[in-house]
């Protein structure tokens, strides 16, 4: 949905959200004009659902609107390009988030933007877990976002850091199809990530599969993480002090280089920019292999421009922005997790899940070219296939709940 | 809404919630057919209205849902007549509200049903707020529910625990209609409580103006609360231990009766019953002073039927179901309570607010007899009056924000 930059964007988005005062609104699904309805809606009939459900609670599914919603959970600390503007400031990303993923997947979304300690979040998203089917972790900082994560994982239903796993689902159906078009093969792929936050780390390990306990997680032959410090690698000063990029520097970079992204970028096949705006030159895209794959996904201007990238021989240009060709964008990814996810009722979203996702979302392009590796975002096709497909690794995986 | 007793209401209720799988869904205010759409609606145009709330965090209720978005907040301690069912088996009754609350006022409101200990309660509420102008405490057990609600009272938006006040306004709007009717003046009643939980303790402290500091408040001469103990007084033994029902000791009684229900009833021009079915007998009514006025709220079994109270002489009866004439349900109050308080941008709701509510509703009937006290639950004319009502007591009140 990026990358729209026309000047008056911002007022004509201003004067939207004035209009409406905010976008979002909760309605009644069931007919409330007669007693009659109010007694079957609220009380006296609503007690039988209650003494129901408080029999057999499976059949909260059942009966209420767990089944179709989903919280989406902010702490503000990381809003889009903004960084930490608090839950306050927060709340517009997420009621966006929330329409589109039922805009998209009609998926009911509520926006939970949390006033709290980042050690507390983990506590209060149990306690509000009852009314969820689902929760969709959204722009909260890193290293936060990853313990939060992981901690959530025995919930009972699925959580999951969009920031991370949207944005990763969606590079490596992007780098699938252009593998078919440049004729690479994936496992053969040597691969630079500039960036080693939240979508960095998470592309990162699905396209090393560090942490995958899953045979259909295939791993590119060499991966490079590269963060403000240059090349993250095994023993590099002062790395010990972030787990998450700890790991990376003993995952990754297998030949153990030491350097600048340009370093890195020397001979490779495939750049991901998940980072700030230009940060590679056209000597940089030069400098890598044959065909070089470049996705360039900072936002709302990123690392290299497209032309700029072509001009240096780029055989595939891929950004965050919808002005330009191949948008690599999480919104292809998130509304069919989700929507998978709750139809399978699945307890958590496995590695399979997002896996099976960014296939889908592949294989809705049936010729790929330089100019299309990835459908459109727009095109409602992708979130069917994509929900279809994560319901079915939910089901093969063994974590969807009976119906 | 209470009180259709047809054996298959709950067959029928069951049915309604299985088929649409719960009651509410969330949807977009704005359009997203178009790319230009989503610009607006999300990234990159939502950044402008972020980084405005950032700079201005007022504009938080300009520009996103908390002007218009409540949060139904319960533990599920106290649901229904059904007791601690829990918070799974509660959401029914959080989603019956919330769609009344759409419904009758407008209101976007969202069920909030917490698995937490009650004392960790306000700080999840606290950590929730910001994404709400009001929250509404809901089928939380005594005496948590008084805690809970006085330390949020310094939140910034309205906390309202239902149970307590809008039974309690609903109450008092009858009361004062049925002065009218058998022309009794309201500051020489004499009013039994009977049931000392949540609405019962409203009810008490509204009636007596206990806690209310405004001018606004009138109370009733003398009032008798009961609990299972049978009359509460100053000194009761064990009293101490519920700070609540100390207060009520200390408050009401100030002629220092002791003994049961029956003792209380007699010579009385109110009963107000928020207790359990059949506690009262013709006997008991007969013993009343002249023209009784008798409020059997318990549900769906009345302390005692429309029918044999009217029989042992009562003026007017009113009860919490539909199938009799003056049905006292706090229908009447938090639909438009909560309107005004929004309308206002209250940062809290305030006692004026409250009685504010209970003469608007008193004032829609215009010929109060003793078949019609109150207003229908289903008149749409009656939100309208309590929000204009309450929304001007909060201005005069000054915890109505600028706007």
């Amino acid at each position: 949905m990026d990358g729209d930059n026309r000047p008056d964007i911002g007022q004509d988005s201003l004067a939207l959200h004035a209009a409406h005062s905010g976008k979002l609104e909760i309605r009644s699904k069931v007919p409330l004009s007669s007693r009659d309805d109010l007694s079957r809606a609220y009380t006296p009939g609503v007690a039988e659902v209650c003494r129901r459900i408080a029999d057999d609670p499976d059949t909260v599914w059942k009966y209420t609107l767990k089944s179709n919603t989903i919280a989406i959970v902010s702490d503000g600390t990381a809003v889009l390009g903004l960084g930490n503007i608090g839950p306050f400031a927060g709340i517009p990303v997420m009621e966006g988030k929330a329409i589109l993923f039922k805009e998209f997947a009609g998926v009911d979304a509520f926006p939970i933007c949390l006033d709290a300690k980042s050690e507390d979040i983990v506590r209060i998203i149990r306690s509000l877990a009852p009314v969820f089917g689902g929760i969709n972790l959204e722009d909260i900082a890193a290293p936060a976002c990853f313990e939060i994560e992981e901690e959530l994982q025995d919930l009972g239903i699925p959580v999951m850091h969009d920031d991370q796993h949207g944005a990763a689902v969606a590079v490596l159906a992007a780098i699938i199809n252009a593998c078919k078009v440049t004729e690479k093969r994936f496992e053969d792929l040597r691969v630079v990530v500039c960036g080693a936050g939240a979508a960095g780390y998470a592309v990162c390990r699905l396209l090393k599969c560090i942490g995958y306990d899953t045979q259909s997680c295939t791993p590119v032959r060499e991966l490079i993480a590269c963060d403000t410090s240059g090349i993250i690698y095994r023993g590099r000063p002062g790395l010990y002090k972030n787990k998450y990029k700890f790991i990376l520097g003993d995952e990754t970079n297998s030949m153990h280089r030491i350097g600048t992204l340009a370093d890195a970028m020397k001979g490779a096949d495939v750049f991901v920019g998940v980072s700030v705006a230009n940060l590679v030159t056209e000597e940089m895209i030069r400098a890598m292999g044959s065909d070089p794959i470049v996705l360039s996904l900072a936002n709302p201007v990123p690392e290299i421009m497209p032309d700029k990238a072509r001009a240096a021989g780029a055989a595939i240009v891929g950004t965050g922005r919808s002005d330009y060709p191949n948008q690599v964008n999480n919104v292809l990814a998130f509304p069919g997790i989700f929507r998978g996810a709750l139809d399978a009722r699945a307890t958590r979203i496995t590695d399979e899940m997002k896996i099976a996702a960014a296939h889908a979302i592949a294989e809705c392009v049936r010729n790929p070219t330089s100019e299309k590796i990835l459908p459109d975002p727009l095109d409602r096709g992708v979130v069917t296939a994509v929900a279809l497909a994560v319901k079915q690794a939910a089901i093969s995986g063994g974590v969807a709940r009976d119906m």
